[in-house]
């Protein structure tokens, strides 16, 4: 399997090339590569990008391909929480049938890797786990999927939920999660020194949803900082939403944003359009690495959200404020090389020796395929041809 | 022409029923309708809304369907206007050939009306408008444009802009512009004088074009409060964008939106990512007419837009954080009939008598539709289908 000859594509927008793999690796970009015995396939001319990189999503929670779900209450973060846990398999959430479609629908739309949250509580212990790992197995070779345990219940105030991290930590997930630990358990201290003590006994990475804003996400962060610090935790810690970085205070952003870069913590952003956000530009200034993703999909949070990182690319490029060409190149690298960044992706890139995971792109330069709503006339992922005008070579369950 | 019986849509996501047009007019909705030597469409079960009401764009200025313009430039809001003056003839944005490309699609993506201000400088006379004016006769039964005259490179500091506009208010221009009476003239007695002066000339309305933000927005807009009390413009006065009203401080904006309910001022909301921008819901709330435009898309100022009015009730729903049901629908209600209310459109509604405008879209509810990303099954004008699946029946140049 896996090798195959693309002709006449522009990588990052650039000359007119072929692109040859073998057992899944890029063995040569050139013009006019021959190979004996490999499928060709005719790029059309079109762009190409390594795969997009879907940095922060919840594969466990949506209703993607599901009837309507009428979201007819105000509510509170915490409302929202209790609801989705209690509801959510009698509503017919089936995290493995719902994650399926989350995660082929993204593969079609030029994803290689995912980085899912994914619930664990203690109404449904490892149970929503399960059916992403079920998931990931059968979409090996389709998209990579990356677990985070998230204790999105609540960790201290849950008895019993630091023990189902601990096992979702030794039986599949490769990161711990954590959320707005002054916020939902409304102990800073007991929520850090719980996820910091999980994360040193698995020698395992960090990312926490911190969407406390202003003062208190800072403060917030400072108790992070401190922890990292003290236990060696360098590049090992990312910060999801990181709304505080928003914040109209200029100075005090920059002091935190000096820290960021001095700890290599990692910062993934949505580019939420009714929040503050970090400025992507401001971070690239400061050799933060950021990663994007579309956080949750139609859910019972809310109705927004597609499964496709370019139009997060727009929607982030749009909350920026970018206008410039190479800004907007930036955004999609956020949407790709960032994320591989964040998340340590082995392998990832466009060039000779590199995994074979890559999409095709309409435009006429990279800033042009940003703005331009367009099905991906082809995806590859380890040498194999996944999808093609935006359908997935995968049955959608 | 314009005999039509379009049977099994669901109006406002209602029951199913039949809509029979005469004449371009809507004569009946019920169930079961018989019309002899008709046209029959089947609507599929399909929601039905009335028309989508573009009601703040710059048909002068896209380069949709042109090759891809680079934006390789930081630039202030005055370089990106004296470089779009100087450049747009050479860079080839015919404002005829533009104009005809956004218009067609916008009304095949449901659009019944269009509100667009079109650039009146001394470069170019009313050269520019003359294009639009020239698209609007041929897309008559296709897309009803509405030209607002707009002196976007300022008007007291360019001697002859006052007597172009006083031309172009009498030779097809229905709506009078201005902009950032602070901003760009420097000039807000000036600038307001001169445009108040005009209008009530022709007893026309206005629509301004209001970016300044914070203390100068609420101080430009209290500058033309005064001038509707002296003249009594009570539901003659619009401001688009009015980024003031995004103020962080509530009581200020309070009092602001007060005295824009008591004199029935209208606000034309884009719901800018970038920006601060007014809440449609507490505008709702105090009774101001709303509506809202994609402003530019996809020109020099800039890369983003889609002609594409769901588009932006995403843009908008986003940006406002909406999430039930009802507030979604809302979000739809501004970027249709709100449009509707802010330009005294006649004939507008899907109720029997009313002009047959109207467009189905797909989604189980108004809801739904809102965040379904698809293809308008069937658009409605007077009548006459003019698209369908997203395709026009009319020739793009
Ligand atoms: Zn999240
Ligand atoms: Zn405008």
């Amino acid at each position: 399997m896996s090798n195959l000859l693309i002709r006449n594509v522009r990588p990052n927008g650039g000359a007119p090339t072929d692109i040859l793999i073998r057992d899944g690796k890029i063995e040569a970009i050139g013009q006019n590569l021959q190979a004996e015995g490999v499928t060709v396939e005719d790029g059309l001319g079109h762009v190409a990008i390594p795969g997009l990189v879907e940095a922060h999503t919840h594969l466990d929670k949506s209703v993607w391909g599901m009837p309507w779900h009428e979201n007819a209450k105000v509510a509170t973060l915490r409302e929202r929480i209790d609801f989705e846990r209690e509801k959510r398999l009698e509503i017919g959430i089936d995290p493995h049938r719902q994650s399926m479609r989350q995660a082929i629908q993204l593969a079609a739309n030029g994803a290689s890797h995912i980085r899912s949250h994914v619930d664990i509580d203690t109404t449904h212990g490892l149970a929503l786990m399960e059916g992403i790992i079920e998931t990931r197995a059968a979409l090996d070779g389709v998209i990579d999927i990356e677990i985070v345990a998230f204790p999105q219940s609540g960790l201290v105030t849950r008895r019993g939920t630091v023990e189902l991290l601990d096992q979702a930590l030794s039986n599949g997930a490769e990161v711990l999660g954590g959320i707005d630990p002054c916020g939902i358990d409304r102990d800073p201290k007991g929520h850090l020194d719980a996820v910091f003590g999980l994360a040193e006994k698995h020698g395992k990475p960090i990312d926490i949803h911190l969407h406390e804003a202003g003062e208190l996400g800072a403060f917030s962060m400072e108790m992070m900082f401190e922890r990292i610090r003290a236990l060696g935790m360098h590049g090992k810690v990312a910060i999801s939403h990181a709304f505080a970085l928003g914040a109209p205070d200029y100075l005090r952003v920059a002091g935190l944003i000096e820290q960021i870069a001095e700890l290599d913590v990692r910062i993934v952003t949505t580019g939420s359009p009714s929040s503050t956000v970090p400025s992507i530009m401001r971070l690239k200034d400061a050799g933060v690495k950021v990663a994007a993703g579309c956080d949750g999909i139609r859910d019972t949070w809310g109705p927004w959200g597609q499964p496709d990182m370019m139009d997060r690319a727009r929607i982030l490029g749009m909350k920026n404020g970018l206008r410039r060409d190479v800004d907007l190149e930036h955004a999609l690298h956020v949407c790709s090389t960032g994320g591989a960044d964040v998340m340590d992706i082995a392998g990832y890139g466009l060039d000779v020796g590199c995994n074979a995971d890559f999409t095709l792109l309409v435009g006429e330069t990279l800033a042009h395929a940003v703005v331009e709503v367009a099905p991906r006339p082809l995806v590859v992922k380890r040498g194999r041809v996944i999808a093609r005008n935006g359908v997935a070579e995968v049955a959608i369950p």
